[in-house]
């Protein structure tokens, strides 16, 4: 019994680090466009139903976060505002307007890999996802493959900086 | 002196109900499409930049709030997304999504009217737009045209619920 427990664990935990690893892919994307690597994607019943990547500069839209458009995807993909049944996994902690976003498309849980100490709402800065005064509650779970989250952000700062000084996005 | 200062004042005031006005046009517009009426414009420099309203159940969108929608159309109108020297008039008191993509555009005032108990974040259940931890501080007016945004809500509910008990929107 505890064998076959411990195999499904790890299983689940596999499972896990697969879809970090689609967000992953997609924070890639993000890198090879000169936008800071944040990916993220939404996965409803075992199915990937959407997958983005930070276009802020791209899109010249201060709400082009990896996950804003994620969830708009996901919207488009379910057909509907209620994204219930989903998780979204994103490759660092989101920020005040993405967990906001989370709340308001009633994402059940939120996998992410980094932490964010100077914008992080989900457990950093703040954590309104499990505050029982809104009418949605979020399961968070931080750390999935967060050193390989954290090398692709700390190469994109160190690339921009040794690139060009004096353009430094305000993250 | 006095005089001329309470005369500033009181055009001051005037300019914001007008943008306010404004706001409650486009929350009218969401009223007859049946959905939550709110509305939002961003103002630079004495120019309406940009004009939305609550679009969620037609856009089948978990973001497409006001003040987002209305924040995506300043950045396409301004060509960014630091919408630096721009407030922000809104029907309702924004919620936490909206809240941190006022954060992330820079915009630097929010005026609103009716405080929302519920899911406000801009001193109702939350206040992260004055939180010096975060790297852009917002100031905040509330109260503006109160009773007119807080009618349009009510009369909005009344009707829904008296049209159809069975689908109040979960707002």
């Amino acid at each position: 019994m505890e064998k076959n427990g411990n195999h499904l664990e790890q299983t689940q935990q596999s499972e896990v680090e697969g879809y970090m690893c689609l967000a992953l892919q997609e924070a890639e994307k993000a890198f090879q466009r000169g936008e800071v690597p944040i990916g993220a994607v939404v996965v409803r019943r075992g199915e990937v139903i959407a997958k983005a990547h930070n276009l802020r500069e791209t899109n010249k839209s201060a709400t082009a976060h990896a996950e804003l458009l994620a969830i708009e995807e996901a919207c488009r993909t379910a057909g509907g505002w209620r994204l219930t049944d989903t998780t979204l996994y994103v490759t660092v902690e989101p920020c005040p307007m993405c967990a906001g976003a989370i709340l308001q498309s009633r994402i059940d849980r939120v996998v992410f890999g980094a932490t964010d100490p100077k914008a992080g709402a989900c457990g950093s800065l703040l954590n309104f996802l499990q505050d029982p005064r809104f009418n949605h509650q979020v399961v968070i779970e931080a750390g999935v493959l967060e050193e390989e989250c954290t090398a692709i952000m700390k190469a994109f700062f160190r690339q921009l900086r040794s690139t060009n000084k004096n353009s430094l996005p305000n993250q």
